[in-house]
């Protein structure tokens, strides 16, 4: 890639090829704004794998030097998930330089450090468009390039589709290698734990690379991470890896080469890892990440290996080779666009709170007159607001791992003694925990609170996270609560209502990204469950909206009312119980009832319809349009952009509203 | 508990307190059948676990001969699960006598083997009642106990819910225990090792009972399991257990008894447990289950521990002390009605074949076509009928373990390689693989079929196996086929029609129990995909059924026609895509449409208001009554009065109808 603008002048080869180190980057970065020459002449001549796969060790390493200047300088531009694609830069290009990908297969687990994959899999141009609309995924897609095998966006799924492909080859008499890339955060989900149970068992030929940086998206949590903690502070790992360092310095090259191609030499490593033995894996590790003299010939004998499922732990740094990035906190996970010299991130200026930030206070709020009240999250606890929450109260927050299944039943057994459990998921990925909603909560009728972040559309992230279907496979269940804020006022009480109410399972859910700017009471009200409110009156049509599709229902209806239409808008605040007596009223005195919501068919419309049909509500003719999510995952674009696309905004109100009138009926109130 | 017609003449304390060995089992029994003395003379005085806790050890063996008597009569009665049962019966007494129940929490994972539990826990006289209407409940159940603190059903829940009333007890500074008791089988579901995982780094005082009878209902799978094993069949546990075995006998009893209870004698059985170790756990084990010498003093001692985690490996045999079942191949899982003598169960005379047994044969006869064809299950290879294909085909058939995430995502791997992967799940079960069905599959469009038995109302298993919320959670995904069998040879068609399906992701339902006896063919036929059928046709009244409801449907039509109300009826076979064309000519032909599906509110129903709605198919008036199951948890009872509960009988089709016409309707049809 050129970057004219930026390029230094007269930079040899040398110095170009020089990592990244802390300190360097400025240097280095702050020369390249007078020449045209390229700074990255290696990288700029890969148009797919194949190409490097004719590069030399000395090659590679400067070509891994290039690729994260060139991820840095992309990223820069378009923000995007940065610090884990730093960390996994040379096992990328060690990948892809040891094993014959596509026809290898390569599953990179949530795959957010996919990016240096795609600039080496013929992607680089497009990385520009990263996350935005019509451009490339922010994760491995498989309809988006060959060299995704398979997709991802939740985590620890990678073993589990890994074995599929290693049996479907063995099935097939194929020969091709079968590699999973997982991070050691992934490793707390029972998923990768029921995969290594299955693989050990069937003896597989599959190859795990752990990607050890000790750092996911938060600190890690868990038992099994203090374990890989000890296997890498092992005097051991230490000792070999600097032997391994000083004979690098001072062996010849060719020599330094045939050694380590040997058996002997990937052995030399093997310094324990006896948990994933006795899970039938063959351990090797753990060894450093960032240096091709340890991958690559580690990598060749495990590819050589023959039978058996290998794990391979290597030791990475997230952000690794970015100064901002390394000493940063959260390790430049997701970023928006930013300063390279600077590190200096965009910042949105929002002139409401967050959902998450609401949340998070008004959680505080009634935590301090409620001692029984517990926040639980799964590895998100800055995501869902409660490092917050934790740091006011140490001892009731819980941060249980990338682990949604546990997550939820641990609270059901807090509930059961009397505590007041806040779970707090994502829509996305409470889905991970379904059957223990089900079946620990809500037929033991537990009084478990979910707090349910980014419902709805997520933007950037794309289908993956986009939080469509928990409201109707949570309405499904007898005995929940389920209610959705329209605004953050609105959240507030809900969370209010959440922590009075103990006879049943409850859940509220709220979008991504920022209020619309209410006044905030200092504390909320507890909402009469099963009531929701009239927002305005009218008499011809009425939109019944239940969450934050609210504010384009009032616009819609401000429309509507000018052409003479006069609508009522209602909040219904509870998808279940539903306000069937505001429900009634409402179709008993308009002609036209629209229900919206930001989820899938099957969710709060589906209740209005259910109540209204058995209720002979329907019997004598009403234009009821139910506005949910169409049948299709929607790609990553803008919230508003996917909304549009979805068909609930505004507009699409107004327009669904004539629709029902007739065709007629817009050009009549027009003339 | 008196068994007047079959208690022994003249036995002696001591010959009733022998244990039932195999072979002995017969013999006592055999005399059973002329006196009136009880064989359960200290049972008798068991009304709850503090009377047991006054007995000394001698007193306890006799107690657990008693109850393990006691078990086989009472469900030699009533059938019902007794291997689990059997296998813990020691345990069970010296759980109680050891722990201040129900101060101390007893968790049973799964808990089918919480039998002996009930009958020493105040319900021994409602034992006759087990699994049927108004009955004990077969598992643990909050509800029915103080002495069930956590209720179960699904396994690997245990740990989960026992963790988190730890963390209650601590942060209430109180000084209870907590014990979960979980199988090895449950060991490899991904939730146990998330709780492991989290329990191991809290630190938290939490007792694991790993009952480890290496046979959960199916042998077992993973590496786990062979792991396990070894742990077992360690010379160490061997050596020290013949040592233990012989101190037993020579010393005299107040020595022993001192002597178990150090902690030195504890840690001698410590051989291992590497892994549980590297989780955070103390390792004690393995012990001798069926030995209440070893298992008193060991749990007295972990009781005393202190801190942290603490995991004890139980050794103990399926079906223990009950000739027919320890030598039967599944142990008596779950039996029938039995003669205790031989061991005979009674066989229900079914006139049709099973649904199961129809799903396994057609598929069987699908992949004799088609070497693609691959079948998963989850640790239920008899359940699901697959234990058939892999006779048949062992290179193509995968039991993963209890691992329903991972068998998704293994599917899904299996599916991006060409493969035609059928995963077989219960409905139920398939709650626990949401997230991936999402995620891995529907978003990628990978052709994995889902074999849905037990959808609808189970029965005996009451709530926590009901599939009720299959339909609602699939239907809601883009791209997803979702179809229901209305007989065995619908069954037996969508079998074939799953298999011919490459384009997306299919799914197809169907109940536990017998056909309804239709003819069949000998191979299925592709069905076209979005398209139902006319069973019967009428003018006034439509019935659309989805599923099992078809035959109650034609019952009801029948009933309705007598009235001079002129019933069509037609079978949607898909929930989605929906048949539009059908539907919209049943709404526009017909002055009723009922319809009706065995799940929750959310599924086909909605799909089907939802469709009408808002194509203005109602804005003229319909009578439509979406019929589907209460929004409450239906007890266990027979399938028939579960439907009869649920209102979704024919009857209740009927009155429905008659409610849609209006009140006076029936009344002038009749006169």
């Amino acid at each position: 890639m050129k970057t004219p603008a930026r390029a230094l002048p007269g930079a040899d080869e040398r110095l170009r090829a020089t990592p990244l180190s802390a300190g360097r980057t400025c240097v280095l970065l702050k020369g390249f704004d007078v020449s045209e020459t390229s700074t990255t002449p290696l990288l700029d001549r890969i148009a797919e794998p194949a190409d490097l796969r004719a590069l030399d060790a000395a090659d590679l390493r400067q070509l891994a030097d290039e690729l994260r200047r060139d991820l840095i300088e992309q990223i820069s531009r378009t923000g995007g998930h940065l610090g884990a694609g730093l960390g996994v830069v040379e096992l990328t290009v060690a990948l892809h330089s040891v094993f014959d990908t596509p026809r290898d297969r390569l599953i990179w687990d949530v795959s957010h450090q996919a990016y240096p994959h795609k600039i080496l899999t013929g992607r680089r141009e497009r990385m520009k468009t990263i996350r935005q609309e019509g451009g490339l995924s922010g994760f491995a897609k498989r309809a988006e390039s060959e060299y995704d095998p398979f997709g991802a966006g939740h985590s620890s799924t990678s073993i589990s589709a890994g074995l599929g492909m290693a049996v479907a080859r063995d099935l097939s008499k194929g020969t091709n290698n079968v590699i999973a890339v997982i991070g050691d955060g992934a490793m707390s989900a029972g998923m990768a734990y029921e995969a290594m149970n299955n693989a050990g068992a069937l003896n597989a030929r599959l190859i795990v690379i752990l990607n050890d940086n000790d750092m996911s998206i938060a600190p890690p949590t868990g038992a099994m991470s203090a374990y890989l903690a000890r296997l890498v502070s092992g005097k051991t790992y230490r000792s070999l890896r600097d032997r391994a360092k000083s004979l690098t310095k001072h062996l010849p090259a060719p020599i330094r080469e045939g050694a380590r191609r040997t058996e002997e030499y990937t052995r030399a490593f093997f310094t324990g890892g006896t948990l994933f033995e006795e899970l039938g894996f063959y351990y090797v590790g753990p060894i450093d990440g960032h240096d091709l003299d340890h991958l690559l010939p580690v990598l060749k004998n495990v590819r050589d290996a023959g039978a058996g499922p290998i794990l391979v732990h290597v030791v990475t740094k997230k952000g690794k080779g970015y100064e901002p990035a390394e000493n940063s906190a959260d390790k430049y996970h997701g970023v928006s666009k930013f300063d390279v010299i600077t590190g200096a991130q965009a910042k949105s200026k929002a002139n409401a709170p967050s959902y998450t930030g609401v949340f998070a206070d008004s959680l505080i709020r009634e935590a301090e007159e409620d001692d029984k009240i517990v926040a639980v999250n799964a590895a998100m606890p800055s995501g869902t607001g409660l490092d917050k929450f934790g740091a006011r109260f140490p001892d009731r927050s819980f941060d249980v791992g990338i682990a949604e299944q546990h997550a939820v039943t641990f609270c059901a057994g807090l509930a059961a003694e009397g505590y007041r459990p806040f779970a707090a998921i994502y829509s996305t990925f409470l889905q991970r925990g379904y059957d223990q909603v089900v079946h620990d909560v809500a037929i033991q009728h537990l009084p478990v609170r979910f707090a349910i972040d980014r419902a709805g559309f997520v933007g950037a992230d794309g289908p993956t996270h986009a939080g469509s279907f928990d409201v109707g496979f949570l309405a499904q269940l007898p005995g929940m609560v389920v209610m959705a804020a329209s605004d953050e006022a609105e959240l507030k009480h809900m969370v209010r209502t959440a922590a009075a109410y103990d006879e049943s399972p409850i859940a509220f859910r709220y979008p991504r990204g920022n209020g619309v700017g209410v006044d905030m009471p200092e504390r909320g009200e507890i909402l009469a469950i099963g009531k929701g409110r009239m927002v305005k009156e009218g008499t011809k049509v009425a939109i019944l909206s239940f969450g934050t599709r609210l504010a384009d229902a009032l616009i819609a209806a401000r429309e509507l009312d000018g052409f003479g239409l006069s609508t009522s808008v209602a909040d219904a605040r509870f998808a279940k119980p539903l306000d069937t007596e505001l429900v009634a009223r409402l179709a008993r005195e308009h002609e036209v009832l629209v229900t919206i919501e930001e989820g899938a068919v099957g969710g709060f419309g589906s209740q209005v319809l259910q109540f209204l049909a058995m209720n002979g509500l329907l019997d004598a003719g009403l234009k009821i349009r139910p506005m949910a999510m169409p049948d299709r995952f929607i790609d990553h674009a803008s919230p508003d952009a996917m909304i549009r696309e979805a068909g609930l905004d505004a507009k699409a109100i107004v327009d669904t509203v004539f629709r029902a009138l007739g065709k007629e009926a817009k050009r009549q109130l027009q003339a």
